[in-house]
């Protein structure tokens, strides 16, 4: 069962060159001009296309239950719909209630995503702290791969956190090696700004975005930032989407501080007018928190990217269609939170990024599956082109057009918040785990087909000059 | 003619693994687990080390006629004594008179340098402009693959140019697809500053110190940036040492912009205590451009290279023994500019950078080679342990423990910056073009095996969307 | 009653003019040159002096019940000390618990309060939230003059307020035109820090300020700032005591946004070798919150003084006496927080602010009165040399000598943070209300002649143009 | 000749309080309320009125020769008109030549001077170096009350310096104890920029915003700023224009040192549409320089009045008619620079500024007025409501409407920036040297009745501890 890539330029992290790549049995096997077609061997064109490594997507919601409904994408057709759009991996989250055991749901999780046809991981978020969530995130960490732990800052009464447990779980997440994460909002003043709001007749999706203004993101990020500096920890921000979170994380690098940033594409293209649209179904479509920001904001995102002090991108992919986004319509608090995202972000990005010449195709690949795979342990295997790399693969036909919608979308939700932009860069071929699963159009996803990656703690992102001697003395 | 390092751990900046190495014919030819050693390979050890690029020091002035004299080091001991560092290729400088041909400049600088033992390639600076400096940038870029022009901000009545000549030169760079650098110090105020000194009675070295404050050095910074913007290109600022330099770079960086910037290995561990030594040669020995600086500053250099707001590590060697550093003794600005540590800067870097938790290993491989390489534009042929990379590699030993003396050193001067200081660190095995010239301490450099390296224009590290599209399509 | 003050030169806010000052009835009735002495006056000496309004601390806790203890010094003794060191006013807080009734509390302290030997006035904290608070702030605004509301964002588990408390109290103040103040360090982050270090056998005063390092009081200033800016309400921020917290007022302000800021005297030239001493007593002696600081703070602060975007000095007087700082001895954590400096503030300010060129005379009057007094809205009642204003003036030799020492000082504790130090800069006479109750080291404070001073709500100090309609049209 | 304004509300930088305010001999002789009008008064109804001291625009050219014209304001018209706006002073600029005697040129603008309706004085423009123009410049401060002196870091060819003479500049004012002023913009870019845009066949207005980025007067106040650091003097920033130089001036003042950013009315409400307007002679109307900028600029400046770190306002007002501004129709390097706005300037900002919740009255008194007196060392005489103060004072009714206009304007100038522009906020009365000057509509103004007014050096709104000293002891 072997694959050859033929013709294509790779594209790496590190560098650019004219290769073949061939994969077996799930790896890449050679790199090198001209390699010979093993028999047998499916050969994939790729001139004058670019072979990059599959995307990652550190941030996914599939079949999620949330605000009294669930996700519509699962796990099998999220995760096709990714290899369409050439994202060959997920970390996922398992998100337990507050008084729940994060090991139980980590389990149902597990039990989920079994169907998912590419690989997968997850986050685990601390949503209450006990003795038995110490203790769990050990276990965790330790015996299932998982290396990140997330915190929701906002939505108070459900899954917010106060600063207690964050300092008590960024201290064990240092202890485990663990890399804390957080959803940087202000939940108490958005539960307060929502409540003005609503008292004030303010109903509508508009209400949405007023209710979470760019200070309380820029707020929460300072002060997870501060709790992790305080524990002496790194962090990483999911989702940032203001000038200000922006800022808190350079100020913090600035000073040495391990700090990481994730941006979201649909926050680097879309702005809040959105919400102002006159259907208010179409403005509900777009509810997400952080919600859309003025047009300024995008700018600082994309910098940020460009000079590297944000360093990922995702998507935050959490769908709900238009019944569900209509439980909100007489209260936009109650409009489930989420948008697509999973097979668009790397079109999207090629375009606005590399083709509008604010990135170079290096960086290009660096943000959309390298940094992440290093940040969470799972480089060189995930987010690389190397001999014994996964054959985890994109060809990527830099110069292609493709129009998005949701008429054509793989996607299962019935809006598509690009839709009608026209982006250069399309996925000719997608590789996962050296099958051929999309090509040229045709979706071969295999319902299953994803494996669980579990992801070690003490990603070599982060300084540990102890950790250097043991690798090099042969642990 | 092969050679085997076997047992060691590859550190690239992107990735870290057990392989070991095969070298032939000045290029890798193989990386992997357990390779066998062709008939007559050279075996290196590289058990319990690690295995990275080389170092490529982007900033060195062998045998520079400077204030009066030459710099002691030649290009064949200064490229030896790199090499004994881990350090197997320079970029030097071509220094023309204000009113001489770049040109001319670059063949005087081309001849002397074809004694060197590693490979080197020149910077070209502008020191005037006129129609034919215009036409002379060109002929560098074109046929000579000088892809990098260095613009003097300071030595005014010498070497400096002022902003009409900056604008020009850089729009001109701009055309070439070249890389303008600078160095940035407010040369006006540091002769006004200078006469004032000597003018109130300060004439020994701490004068050098109090003639070019921090503030002077981040004007400069400040203002070649903005000329970059201004013109629309990217800029590389030399020898950062102020945070202010640094923070004027992080904050284009943030808009956006392409700003490179540059540190010295001194300035990252010496602080201006040096220039109040009661020995006035002491103080002297010291006396570079910019100087050294309160201890604060070290700080934002540091973070400023975790960051990756700061890209880049050299030396700006330029040696001057006792007896040259003397024609100062009674007026500092007499006092010529420079230190030495092309040998040192590997080490010093991996011990306050790696060791002390700062950075990380593949951090260290991208501001000592990897970033160098690719800003300008060798890469991978330099900076990468890749197949078909120069065989130019430095088997570290990041445990073993070195101490810093000019007793002991291999640069041709008789002072050590870093005299007594403890590192840890050493370079075990050093190979450069595929030939083992340095071996557990003792050094097999060859006088005139170096070769100039041609660098192309149009670095792949600045997007310049155009250009991909006729890549993968074969031009 | 009246008295001539002959021969000075006024300082205010705005101006220096020598005049003479005529008072009667506790208010100033006539400005200008050579003034007749009615019969019976009392004729002050000014000849080489300022006349200065008294100084006014925003900024003391006259025997407060705190952490088991009550402080020693007295609104009798405090207030005549300051009348000593020029000071003619204090604002002190009304602390209710988390359960109890702010109104009552209110009552409780203007009883202790009638003692006092100059006028006063009271900030009342909001330490719980429920109807009844807020009800009682329109109380206390509307018929109590009571125009400021603090919170404590530390001390967890005693007065500490979380971020919902903060939204309703700043938005109940912003109905009320009252202005919202915080104590900002994060108590969460305390909280752990000071378990940790317990944990870790840290029991010494050193654990105090490692358990309050700076990031810890930015973060909450950045907090407090944001939810201001959410409420759309001024907010005051007091004793500022590091460079985070002081940028974070900076960048707010830089958006237009109302933020002011406070700063202690004693943290202007204290720093945080204190907690080192070899005496544990001496270093328990210093224990307050926010501590002192590394050196590199103060700058920030003087700095922010000289710029105006920070207002405010004040001392945080709440003294300790030894048997009292001893309750902690085997636990940082119980030793009582607070220093003294109400009598010293002004000599303190003069010497290392103004005659080391740091501030002009003008804004030493701005720093120490007139600003607190237009923030607080109770000038030019307080903080003016105006004809009509109260007769609360400070005669001010500004070339005389003082050493500081707690054997001569006239506060009620034993122990001096400025122990020792020579400052140029004495109150030679202060009149207060009118009378001479300081002169040439004579104190002759009245107990009970101070008077509560009521301070309406809606400070012209923040821009409110629907006002100046009402203002202007004979309100 | 006495004169009484009655009923009134006074607003100073430092206060508000209802009171009457006699004038006589052209001072200022009582305040109080309910004053007697001494026989044969003038009685000034200021009824719902608020009563302030006459706006200084520290910044006109009246009748200057500038670009092959000469402006068409000249001292009567320009003063006159001002007159009718609430401004009763104005600094205006002595400007010879590079090869000029600064002193012949002073006594040329005192000629022309001598028809002015209001009082003025000049600042000096340093435009070249010589022994001669050290000399000259002791020779103004010291008997000619000149204590600023402009330079221009524009305007190549012409009136620019470069970095040198600002160097020798600043240091001989710090010597005398005069303030340095600078246009900040990068003439060397501009040039280069200008030859750019013309090169490629952009000859109208709109190459004129182009020429000129906010990058290019960032670097320039930041140079100038860092000059005054290096050589230990205050500096005055002329006309900020945008967030970049904003900002330096507020990173300069967060260290402690000493700069001031003057704001002129116009930046703050026009923008850089106006050079895209379809009309070239509209758009060739609006060539100012700095120009118009993005709107979000404004946004900074207005913070920057606020938050006191820009603390003066101006027009720059330079009057050129259509057919001057004609000359640049087929080059816009070719239109005089220039634009008008001394009559509008105190409406724009009371309507803008204090109706629209930005500022309040008294930070808009500051601005208008106390702040340039008090930099420039003419305070309390100018910028004041005090007894003894010039009786310059304007009676300014908050809430009355006025629509600008060209057609009803009094300024020699056939164009207003503000054209259509409603506002509330008009100048009721008039009073300049104690005399009614213009009335509720009616001009009065009388060629020749200004005077000049010297400025002594040693400004108080610096800190000079040393000068504090002989001050009070009476020198």
């Amino acid at each position: 069962m072997s694959l050859l890539i033929r013709g294509g330029t790779i594209v790496t992290a590190e560098r650019m060159a004219r290769a073949d790549v061939l994969c077996a049995d799930g790896i890449i096997t050679a790199i090198g001009p001209d390699l010979e077609a093993p028999g047998g061997a499916v050969v994939v064109d790729a001139e004058a296309a670019f072979v990059m490594p599959g995307g990652i997507d550190p941030h996914t919601h599939m079949e999620l239950p949330f605000m009294g409904t669930v996700a519509s994408e699962d796990f099998y057709t999220g995760t096709a719909a990714g290899l369409a759009g050439g994202t060959t991996m997920i970390i996922d989250f398992v998100i337990p209630g507050p008084t729940e055991s994060p090991l139980d749901a980590y389990h149902i999780w597990r039990g989920r995503a079994t169907k998912a046809s590419a690989d997968y991981s997850f986050h685990v978020a601390i949503t209450g702290w006990s003795e038995r969530v110490h203790a769990e995130m050990g276990i965790l960490a330790q015996r299932h791969g998982v290396n990140s732990f997330k915190h929701f800052m906002a939505y108070k009464g459900a899954i917010m956190v106060d600063d207690g447990v964050l300092l008590n779980s960024f201290a064990r997440a240092l202890e485990l090696g663990a890399m804390p994460t957080v959803h940087a909002e202000n939940g108490e003043a958005v539960f307060h700004l929502q409540r003005s709001l609503l008292a004030a007749g303010i109903t509508g999706p508009a209400g949405h975005a007023l209710s979470r203004p760019p200070a309380v993101e820029g707020e929460a990020a300072e002060r997870a930032i501060t709790i992790a500096n305080v524990i002496g920890t790194p962090v990483y921000i999911v989702h940032v989407s203001t000038e200000q979170a922006a800022a808190a994380i350079a100020r913090a690098r600035a000073t040495g501080q391990r700090v990481f940033g994730e941006v979201l594409a649909q926050h680097l293209v879309i702005d809040e007018s959105v919400y102002h649209h006159p259907d208010p179904a179409f403005a509900a479509a777009h509810v997400m928190s952080p919600p859309f920001r003025a047009k300024h904001h995008q700018n600082a995102l994309w910098a940020g990217l460009a000079s590297g002090q944000l360093q990922t991108t995702a998507t935050d992919h959490c769908c709900f269609c238009a019944p569900q986004k209509a439980a909100g319509r007489d209260d936009f608090t109650l409009i489930p939170n989420g948008t697509g995202g999973i097979e668009d972000r790397m079109s999207v990005l090629w375009h606005h990024g590399v083709r509008s010449g604010r990135l170079t195709a290096q960086e290009f690949v660096r943000i959309t599956s390298t940094n992440t795979a290093q940040i969470f342990n799972i480089h060189p295997r995930k987010g690389s082109i190397a001999v014994g790399s996964d054959a985890d693969i994109v060809v990527w036909d830099g110069a292609a057009l493709r129009r998005i919608s949701a008429s054509t979308h793989h996607q299962n939700v019935d809006f598509n918040v690009f839709e009608g932009m026209e982006v250069t860069g399309v996925a000719r071929h997608t590789i996962a785990g050296g099958a051929l699963v999309f090509t040229e159009g045709d979706l071969r996803a295999v319902r299953g087909a994803g494996r669980y990656i579990e992801r070690p703690c003490f990603t070599p992102a982060v300084p540990r000059p102890a950790a250097l001697d043991s690798l090099v003395r042969g642990a």
